[in-house]
């Protein structure tokens, strides 16, 4: 039967399960990708597992995100990673190489393999014709140690393109129309597969940019074929070889469908404060200008930032404005050097920022309160620059660069003159020594990773036998993971240290919670309305609160990745068999739940009692491996049971 | 009688007093530099003074320090400094066009002319044949509003330079064995003036590196001829015009007299954590390293930043090293890209940051604590790095180079090749468009400059008939400006705004005095130790006690530039006339001073009562100008007062 590239990938990876939407399915993971702020908690992970050596090939740590360095907390954060990098048998990239995902395509990325990637953006890697998925970091962990990543099997949306991108008009514009479509939530549980006649003029990295603001559309994932695109990408990076080509089988049947004629379509903008809040350039023109900033994962490939060097060149950005240029990697900066678009850039007014993520998480350059901002970058939530009455719009490098030079908000169409042609060069700078390779494995006992600012992870204990404990929290509807574990330069230094972080779990919701959570010799519970853990995958916000003493959630609903992470540290998600039963869980009324384990195997229902005896019915959804992950006190107790079981 | 240079520079800009050392002189200011840490006070300053449009020419106002921008304060800074330019005839250079002593230099440094700045290393600019004088905020908003600068009338220090600077020493190692000679006091009321034919072969990026550090050895200022050096300099900037020839008179007569022989010197690095504690790199050499940090006005010239590209070239940096490149200024950064030696240093391996003063100050690129970071900065001073136990030496680009490739303190002249030769180039990358200037001034009442974060300046009462005040804080000796209002990414950002940052004042020393300071309807008196008011020039330091209520301050002895800060804002500097009342002094003791302005004209002793009916007896050493801004209450009245009655 003709096949979607999509189900092809999924079947060469398959370990188990069916390939049947909404089923769960275990894949093999190829490669495996770290970012920093994340990163360091999975090279805990890995060493409370008791990992000598990841097994995923390549692995590549990128240090990318925490690179301000305004005391020395991001700097022991980078050693730290440098140290695990050597231990563990992970290439360890630098401050300074660039955001991981144009990195790991640029140096790493390889047709038809799967990668995982504790980074939300980690799909834009399926320009390449790869598998690539973003979870939570302890599941990168499993999966570099050698167990497979669970998914949900998604639909397949295929999105045939045809036509060619008219003057002024770019991959942006694409991604931006599609969001204008679906919106935030469109593609939740699908992974997106392009194809058609139009993918001929779109070059990797212009599908890159496609690709990663798919997770703006709630996708798994995106897939592009590997044609003669990747193969020319891979040439100019000296990696011909390690070219296949890859596509679906004509006549496959999708999903789910769109369409796009690429030469309808016109320079688009997301307005603040979301990625699907999308108009014309058109009709948003005239608006005045406080910031332009080109850069990020969602705007990466080489002829963005020349294409915008060739629109300022030889004039003056706009008085005040200030046009911030983030380079996406080292090869991108240095080849943008050699081919003259740096000076273009500079002379023209431009700041020049070192390669990494920066202001697109909120790492400096953030715009004053209510002054326009317009970003190449894939979000635009309201205060993620930075600055908390924020009025950030994404757009092209073109509508960016033409904006900059006249000061307010313009459709490139109307500077009047003919759109740059820039052919990206037929080779890259490219120099794989700014990777540090880990050495050979050797047979002494390694030392341990903790260090003072990253201490070893908190043992977890198993399922308690019997649950006692009060509720200590009672929260509304669509509290995120950043009402949980606030980021931002104050905490994100802290993460790495569950015990220091503690003090902040749940700061804007509930000042006083740590401290009660921690003076309770009882553990305790939170009661939550529906959409618990939306937002962000950052699992601490599931595994602080555990370190707290949080033994079990009652929700109206969950948010998918936190109720995962929740198991994947031993708190128990549950859901009320009986909504009326709300408003009984309230703050320090005390839940009793008895042998839980045995209650999580005898079915969906468990059942709790209140202090004055009265029972409140509970439910789960838990699979096989969840109640036994649960049991055993999360995933590291599991995997080191099952690791010291298949060693008899 | 044959002139110093120096003797020429400050009679052409005499306006009163005696060109005798340690009398005070008053000069005449042709330019004056802001930057935009402390321009934010000087532009409220100003409209305090109700200056409508500032007599200097040109004066610039720099956007360097502030540039991180975690949030919006920065960038509400930058805009605000932007609006107070237009409306008070200042240039403003807004973020990424550099530093402002390197740029100031580059487009609008003439030989002959004054310059004063709000910034520390503003004598830098003495590489031009410039008279460049740092001084306190307040002290430029009066020189720009037309008013002369008064200084102590230094000594002159005559450094006579003969032969030729071997491969792979540079300006930093003459300035750094200066440093070795001389200690970090040990120019104290100098102006250092370099003569001889060693100059032949420094170009004025040479010499500002060394007038930059001049600060470093406590020098008022350091005075270099204008030159072919000077006249070559100007020509690739577009600028030869303004090139006009200065020299001492052959046989003049130096105050003090110092000698460096430049072919008897090697690579040069002061160790952790003073600029004084010098020694030769071959002393430190095989010391492991974390950061190699290139960049700063103790390092800005072009050739800087190419000879460490020529070093690395086609190399790598050693595994774990940063190697931080932080450009000077617009002009460098492009000339670098267009010449190849961007791409050099991207290439291999460099981290690439935006113009400015960054990392010099804190303000990103902090090390890991007790990593050893080389930097060609002028301080080195423990913590201003951003990371409190940090291990900073300073040295030239080409040492911070070689170490970084072989990833030790590492002599260049080991590297065991030829030194590189660095010819800047004849014409530089110019565009004065990157500046903007201010409108012609119209007729129309100009709007308020204050806003929510910058508002205007608290109005100062004129000094009381009577003080009867308690002593809110007694403190120790050497009380730095930096005890008093810190600094740091937490309290600069509110630093403009004077009732925000009060909450800070003397927070390491005393948490409550603020609170204690506020609630006291008597206003109050701080009793100190000896140098009082050490370090940095900040004058809110003065202000924001003022603001707090300060009415005087007893102490052993007072830091000279704090000590006119005071004065400044109407605080009474005061010393015991017998140290054994010291004791007395304790805290929340009541000290009563009848009429004292009148005492003040009525010789130098001041008579204060304590509660139980004792006197005390104090002591001024104020000139009639001080005591007249004492009894206006500080300089903005004072001025106001004189300009109402020069109107009449």
């Amino acid at each position: 039967m003709a096949q979607t590239l999509t189900h092809k990938l999924i079947a060469a990876h398959l370990v188990s399960g069916q390939m049947i939407p909404g089923e769960e399915v275990a894949l093999r993971i190829d490669q495996a990708l770290l970012q920093d702020v994340l990163g360091t908690l999975v090279m805990l992970e890995l060493e409370a597992m008791g990992v000598e050596r990841v097994v995923t090939s390549p692995s590549v740590q990128y240090v990318d995100h925490a690179l301000v360095q305004q005391d020395g907390l991001n700097a022991e954060a980078h050693l730290f990673l440098e140290r695990a990098c050597q231990r563990l048998g992970v290439i360890y990239s630098g401050p300074g190489n660039g955001i991981s995902h144009p990195v790991h395509m640029e140096y790493f990325g390889r047709p038809g393999e799967s990668l995982a990637g504790c980074d939300s953006h980690t799909p834009a890697a399926g320009a390449l014709g790869m598998l690539a998925l973003g979870a939570g970091g302890i599941e990168i962990a499993q999966a570099m140690a050698g167990e497979p990543l669970y998914i949900t099997m998604p639909r397949v949306m295929g999105i045939y393109l045809e036509g060619a991108l008219p003057d002024w008009v770019s991959a942006r514009d694409v991604v931006l129309e599609l969001l204008r479509r679906h919106g935030v939530a469109g593609a939740t549980n699908c992974i997106l597969e392009y194809h058609g006649p139009g993918l001929a003029a779109l070059s990797v990295m212009d599908r890159h940019v496609i690709a990663n603001m798919g997770t703006e559309m709630g996708a798994t994932s995106s897939v592009f074929p590997a044609d003669e695109a990747v193969r020319t990408f891979l040439k100019a990076r000296g990696r011909e070889a390690d070219f296949r080509a890859l596509s679906s089988d004509a006549g496959c049947r999708y999903d789910l469908t769109d369409h796009i004629d690429l030469a309808a379509l016109e320079p688009m903008i997301a307005r603040p404060s979301s990625p699907d809040n999308v108009v014309t350039v058109r009709e948003a023109a005239g608006e005045p200008l406080y910031q332009a900033y080109i850069g990020s994962s969602g705007s990466p490939g080489f002829r963005d930032f020349a294409i915008a060097a060739d629109i300022v060149r030889g004039q003056m950005v706009h008085p005040g404005v200030s046009l911030d240029i983030n380079p996406s990697s080292r090869q991108v900066l240095a080849t943008l050097a050699r081919e003259g678009y740096l000076e273009a850039l500079v002379s023209a007014g431009a700041r020049l920022h070192q390669a990494g993520c920066n202001g697109c998480i909120g790492m400096g350059q953030a715009p004053a309160a209510g002054r326009n901002s317009l970003r190449t970058v894939p979000r635009n939530f309201p205060g993620r620059s930075g600055t908390l009455e924020d009025s950030v719009f994404l757009c092209s490098a073109e509508t960016a660069a033409a904006s900059a030079l006249a000061g307010v908000i313009t459709d490139p169409r109307m500077l009047g003159r003919p759109a740059p042609r820039i052919d990206e060069p037929s080779e890259m700078v490219v120099d794989p020594r700014m990777f540090v390779a880990p050495p050979e494995p050797d047979t002494q006992r390694p030392v341990m990773l903790a260090t003072t600012h990253t201490p070893a992870l908190p043992m977890l204990a198993p399922l308690s036998a019997r649950i006692e404990a009060p509720v200590l929290l009672v929260v509304g509807d669509n509290i995120s993971t950043d009402d949980i574990m606030p980021a931002g330069s104050r905490v994100l230094p802290l993460w790495s240290d569950v015990s220091a972080s503690a003090a902040f779990t749940f700061e804007a919701v509930d000042k006083g919670y740590a401290q009660r959570a921690q003076k309770s010799q009882l553990g305790h519970i939170i009661v939550a309305g529906k959409n618990y853990g939306q937002g962000s995958s950052r699992e601490n916000a599931a595994l602080v609160p555990r370190y707290l003493g949080l033994e079990a959630v009652i929700a109206k609903s969950f948010a998918r990745i936190h109720w995962q992470n929740l198991v994947s540290f031993g708190v128990l998600p549950l859901t009320l068999c009986d909504k009326n039963d709300h408003q009984r869980l309230v703050e320090s009324a005390s839940v009793t739940i008895e042998a839980p384990g045995e209650q999580l195997e005898q079915g969906e229902n468990i059942k709790a009692r209140l202090a004055d005896g009265t029972a409140v019915m509970l439910q789960h959804q838990l699979s096989a491996r969840q109640r036994a992950i649960l049991k055993a006190g999360g995933v590291i107790n599991w995997l080191k049971m099952k690791r010291e079981e298949g060693a008899h």
